[in-house]
């Protein structure tokens, strides 16, 4: 279906709001009033710009407080409305919105705003303009979708119709049920729709409305379950976005509209209208790669954590560290400039020492990934490299980290000629062998890591302050993966919110964070946790080997004694490496973390008995001791 | 009476928090759980830290989900009480809060309650601890201040009292008749009283609490008639400040803690119990500073707004500029870096170009003004100056603009002799002759401004990001100003936030505003609106003097069109001019704007009728207009 959306969900001039709404790919836009009345471009300007950047423009909005009054007022109301018409009609555009009144002169009085509302259709005819007519979820008398269609039945003239708005209609939490009545509206009397999601808050409606809207499927309204019924009643015109939201008003409109156009393909998918390739879900971390314009500290580091360099690729300067199923690449190569610019875009600051720059993530089908991740606008990452090298699917996050699809040769060995040799015939005869990412990678001499073993637990990374809501719906649509609901971190300097996405056996999480400001540059940290099947052994391992640990207050510890009650030497044992402790309905989490490397550290964590989270509990006393560390 | 907060109000490390505590005067603190769980000090040494800054710990919270539950859970509870308990007496505090339970175990029960409070009671008179019982707003069966005093009355235990908490108290939107019954509470089983006012607001109550309270007079909540009933009862404990606030997670503990003991000395102002000197209301705006490292932009922007250099300071490099009653100080002197300073410490950016650095408020009684000030922990400002200059009583703004306390010749002579000579037998009668700041300038030779006459109508000063509610409070609290509500002004990169102050006669205006974020510094003006009776014929002539108006918009005077009626050839005149129109219940307004000096611009603005505002309807249009310029 053709899309839309409305100037006010962008922020910037009208110029740069309509640049960034063709580029992402929408069909149209509404013309918000405030929009235009502050812009220098005239109507006609205006239309042209539109028809230059292959936009219609579906709409004019918002007419308010016009029906429903008495007389004198209704004739000044007229004479407002001839001015809007001549505009629409300047505009190119056909129809107008028109807010159900929440005037104290209006009247409540059905048949007054339907008389009035005909001899306004009869006006806008003579512009060669129609009027939607939409229940504000606060009107005076009309709030409700069904009583404005009574209206415009009533009134039965052709150049008026309703405009149906899922914020308004669903915020007012109506009962499932009373949404049936849309499918009996006729299709072609629904004039508009305009799709907003919200979080579920309890809060007044007006101020819900005005500064938490946010895209379909960011929210937890049910905006598929909307749309469903309006394709019933037969609607054909545009899918138009309408978000009022005071952090899209300060974020840039470029990423913002790739984020909004992507929520409609979502949404068309979610309600049958549009198939988009099938989301491969990734099934494990495959590695994860750091850049940094020094391997040494990372080498360090990664050395005491048991990790050994097992092989070089064999055309750019990256290693490979391998700790059990854990692997890291190092990247020293000149990637790193614009990963970090590409970050700095973003919202972030440019890279100092060490960053999280990619995650290779296990797929079934890296370029079935790649076509999913490209049909919902994920920037597909040109990929430079050699001839020989194996072909590498990958597309930016919203917080510029790279994903790489891949199939990493289920052998671990090295070299792409062993692998075939190796590999596990029932395996083979699945599915199509894949080139793994390792065969670009030469092995080089090491010394096989001892003892404990580690796969990626999860991945936390810092998202840009203005894209947190973006990046859990680009997590989800794009690579399949289910959400959990945020929940705040009060860290010293500020609250932060976490919000993680993981797949259904839990084999890749990440815990997408957002500091308390857009500033908040120093906490804009990513984290790797490991997962071991015993957190004391690597951590006495891993300060054996020279490293070192977060150290957690003792006041800490106090209190797990008096929350838990734990085995004999157990609790001292946590004590004396910075071990934190937590547990839910399913089980128990043990975790500790090591110092902080440019913007990465790494956790190391146990979890047992099926425990889901995160160790939430213990963000505040981390968050402090990093702090108190740097 | 003694003053305390609680350290999760204040941001930063437990050691920032009561290091910013002491400094700002308060006579101790509550130590909130998770600042000791995240502070590497022991308690024995956050006792001793305590002491040398003077600092008593009146209470250690919270405890949580303890009472009316089943026996094995209750000794479950016991067992991590009596560590709290332990911890309590090494932090040499007397008193625990217990929160009402929000567990799910919880049974509605209150002679269970009653009977598990009183065994608790019993376990912390070992420790030589009392327990605080607290009515939360969302308790699960216990949720009013009633409810948990009959409770504790049934218990009737001496180590158990309640704690009274204004902000679950009047959160529920109690009739103020439900506020009676504290009263009848016997002053010594209230063991304590936590103090936070919160904007009103129709939200989840827990939401509510736990991101949006503030201080008291800062929000919508009556905590001074709360207080008096808790007088009247007979509580002579600490007031106590709990606030959890988003906002001053992030703030600088220092000014937070300042802002927060203000708030209290306020509170005990206007619950009378205790006499602070007088406000001294300002009268006017006497003369407003730019602080300039070139002088030749302002004079040039000053001289096409009709102003004459009238006078130079005798010893610094300051002139003054007079036009009408309107006066505007140019200062070039090395002042302007402390200046420039203290506005970056208080969150602000380093000066560039002009900035308004004070003002000049017109004041019956300097001294007075400055006594009150400085009693409400305004920072009195030291007055470098020559032994024969009049002396100045000044204190700093929270956005770091000084604000000096003058007298005016009426004459507007600027040598004191001659001002003597004029004077005002009437005026001289009715109270002691003060020397005038204009006694330090030295006239200059100038040609007399012909035509329209200006005064200051009001000063528009953009606050830091961290401080805007405190700014509110500030300006009401030490100046003695009305203040008006907030309003969401739409800029085209984010809402802005702007709350007028004024005196009763509207002579002296200041409009505090706030960016969307703490980065926009871009947005950080500051303005001056000069009054005038007809804004028409001063444009013009700032026109013809070769000043440059603000473009507005054509499409903004085609709506004006449609919505107002203007005689013939008015709307012409406006929007050749660039001047905007307003109308509210009173009267209407009409006012323009010039270009920006480094952060400040001028206002020039009719008011007729009586009308009010500010024009803030026209404000999305005059920010966008200023992007464009920019």
């Amino acid at each position: 279906m053709r899309t839309s959306i409305a100037t006010v969900s962008l922020s910037g001039s009208l110029t740069e709001k309509l640049t960034a709404a063709s580029r992402a790919g929408f069909h149209g836009v509404e013309i918000f009033e405030n929009d235009l009345l502050a812009s220098p471009l005239t109507p006609e300007d205006i239309r042209a710009r539109c028809a230059d950047l292959g936009l219609s423009i579906d709409l004019y909005q918002p007419m308010r407080d016009i029906e429903a009054v008495p007389p004198q007022e209704f004739a000044r109301n007229l004479r407002r409305a001839r001015h809007k018409f001549e505009l629409t009609r300047r505009l190119g555009a056909d129809t107008v919105l028109v807010c159900s009144s929440v005037s104290p002169l209006a009247e409540d009085d059905d048949a007054l705003a339907a008389a009035q509302l005909s001899r306004l259709a009869d006006l806008a005819q003579d512009f060669g303009v129609k009027i939607a007519y939409e229940a504000l979820a606060w009107g005076r008398h009309v709030n409700t979708y069904d009583h404005a269609w009574r209206i415009v039945e009533a009134a039965d003239h052709p150049a008026l119709g309703t405009c149906l708005d899922s914020f308004h209609i669903l915020a007012r939490g109506s009962d499932p049920k009373d949404l049936e009545g849309i499918a009996d509206i006729p299709g072609e009397k629904i004039f508009f729709l305009q799709l907003a999601d919200a979080p579920l808050m309890a809060m007044d409606v007006l101020q819900w409305s005005r500064h938490y809207r946010c895209f379909p499927g960011q929210g937890g309204l049910d905006v598929t379950g909307l749309l469903r019924h309006v394709i019933a009643a037969g609607y054909r015109g545009p899918l138009s976005l309408e978000i009022f939201n005071d952090v899209f008003r300060q974020a840039e409109a470029g990423p913002t509209a790739l984020d909004a156009h992507r929520s409609l393909l979502a949404l068309q998918e979610a309600a049958g209208l549009a198939a988009l390739p099938a989301p491969v879900v990734p099934t494990g971390t495959a590695f994860v790669e750091l850049v940094t314009t020094d391997a040494e500290p990372a080498s360090t580091l990664l050395g005491a954590l048991g990790f050994a360099r097992t092989a070089r690729h064999r055309s750019k300067p990256v290693d490979l560290w391998q700790q059990g199923e854990a692997r890291v690449l190092v990247n020293t190569g000149p990637a790193a400039l614009p990963r970090a610019l590409g970050f700095a875009r973003a919202g972030g600051t440019p890279m100092d020492g060490t960053c999280l720059a990619a995650i290779g993530l296990e797929s079934p089908d890296p370029a079935g990934a790649a076509r999913r991740a490209e049909s919902l606008l994920a920037p597909v990452l040109p990929r430079r490299r050699a001839p020989e090298d194996a072909p590498l699917e990958a597309v930016a996050a919203p917080d510029g980290t790279e994903l790489f699809f891949v199939a990493t040769d289920a052998t671990g060995a090295t070299d792409a000629t062993d692998a075939t040799d190796n590999a596990d015939p029932a395996d083979a005869a699945d599915r199509p062998r894949l080139p793994s990412w390792t065969a670009d990678f030469r092995p080089v001499e090491h010394t096989e890591a001892a003892g404990h073993s580690y796969r990626v637990d999860h991945l936390a990374l810092t998202q840009p302050w203005h894209q947190f809501d973006e990046a859990a719906l680009f997590h989800r649509s794009v690579l399949g993966l289910d959400g959990r609901e945020s929940v705040d971190l009060a860290d010293p300097y500020g609250l932060f919110r976490s919000r993680a996405v993981s797949n259904t056996d839990g084999s890749v999480r990440i815990a997408l964070g957002v500091g308390p400001a857009p500033t908040d540059d120093v906490s804009r940290t990513q984290h790797i946790a490991l997962a071991t099947d015993d957190v004391v052994a690597a951590a006495r391992a891993f300060r054996a080997a020279g490293g070192r640990l977060l150290p957690i207050p003792a006041n800490y510890y106090d209190d797990l004694a008096a929350r838990y009650e734990f085995t004999d030497g157990e609790l001292e044992t946590y004590r004396e490496l910075g071990i934190l402790y937590d547990r839910d309905a399913h089980g128990e989490f043990r975790h500790c973390y090591t110092e902080t490397l440019g913007r990465v550290f790494f956790e190391l964590v146990q979890r047992d008995g099926g425990y889901q989270g995160y160790g939430a509990q213990n963000a505040p006393v981390r968050l402090a001791a990093q702090h108190t560390v740097r």
